[in-house]
């Protein structure tokens, strides 16, 4: 596996696991029924940040990561990223590799620290991961996140000093 | 005072306090040095959030509220919203009027909660007014506000259930 700085041309190919993803509802507080279009903005993410995709040998792309400043101006030092994986290539460690190449573009660009603004608390695998690279649950904002199956239930924001 | 819906036509007014604030760098993590057609989305809500005006009797525009949902899609039941008074009106419970107002627009609109996600710590005017509104630090992201005075302070998320 390859993590590589995602093109325009990469989008479509991101797409169709992307909209799989938010159309399941389970992860991220996204909007929904997005078309090729309107997702583009919300993932492919313009300088300072940066989009990144992870391929295979033959250049599939297996998952993808969007990252940059958490915050606008005095909040800028803070990074943040959101990731998502090809649902067919889940258990593969592509979601970690993708999260140890945020950290180490955070540090790299100096970032003071890192920050996960909204982990839906279900999504248990995902929490054990940011843990696992570092990160600790700041607080949890109850019932903030409409489950399709579990109803409302918290989001962690989570953090780590770089 | 009266709190009533702002026009395209109150941006000019609000703007040069909105600058000021923003520039003097101690409450938000916004772009500073915006000009005034920058600024304007930053600002001005579109439905179904809204921005306000406090005003008195003769118009005078004294402070500004913007509010929506906190995010898209399965974390729309939560609102948010940001508060500026002009600093030549401060003192007057314009910001504690502007709150009230924005939990009694949050609970006509039947949000579930209500968040704010970046409070700056060294605000204590600020952090004490939520407080007596009914708000509670859910967890305190360390060092993630560039305060020009006080260095790197912490941002407190908030929250309320409504």
């Amino acid at each position: 596996m390859t993590i590589r700085k995602a093109t325009d041309q990469d989008w479509p190919r991101i797409y169709p696991f992307y909209a799989t993803i938010m159309g399941e509802g389970k992860t991220y507080p996204f909007p929904e029924r997005q078309t090729l279009d309107e997702g583009r903005p919300w993932w492919m993410e313009e300088p300072p940040g940066q989009t990144v995709v992870a391929v295979t040998g033959d250049d599939t792309i297996t998952g993808s990561a969007k990252m940059g400043p958490n915050r606008p101006g005095r909040g800028a030092h803070i990074a943040t990223a959101s990731f998502i994986v090809d649902p067919a290539c889940r258990g593969q460690g592509i979601g970690r590799a993708l999260g140890e190449h945020f950290l180490s573009w955070a540090r790299s660009e100096r970032f003071h620290g890192a920050q996960f603004n909204a982990v839906v608390e279900a999504n248990h695998p995902a929490v054990h991961l940011w843990q696992s690279l570092g990160f600790r649950i700041i607080g949890t904002v109850p019932e903030a996140f409409d489950h399709p199956e579990h109803g409302l239930v918290g989001l962690h924001v989570m953090y780590q000093k770089l």
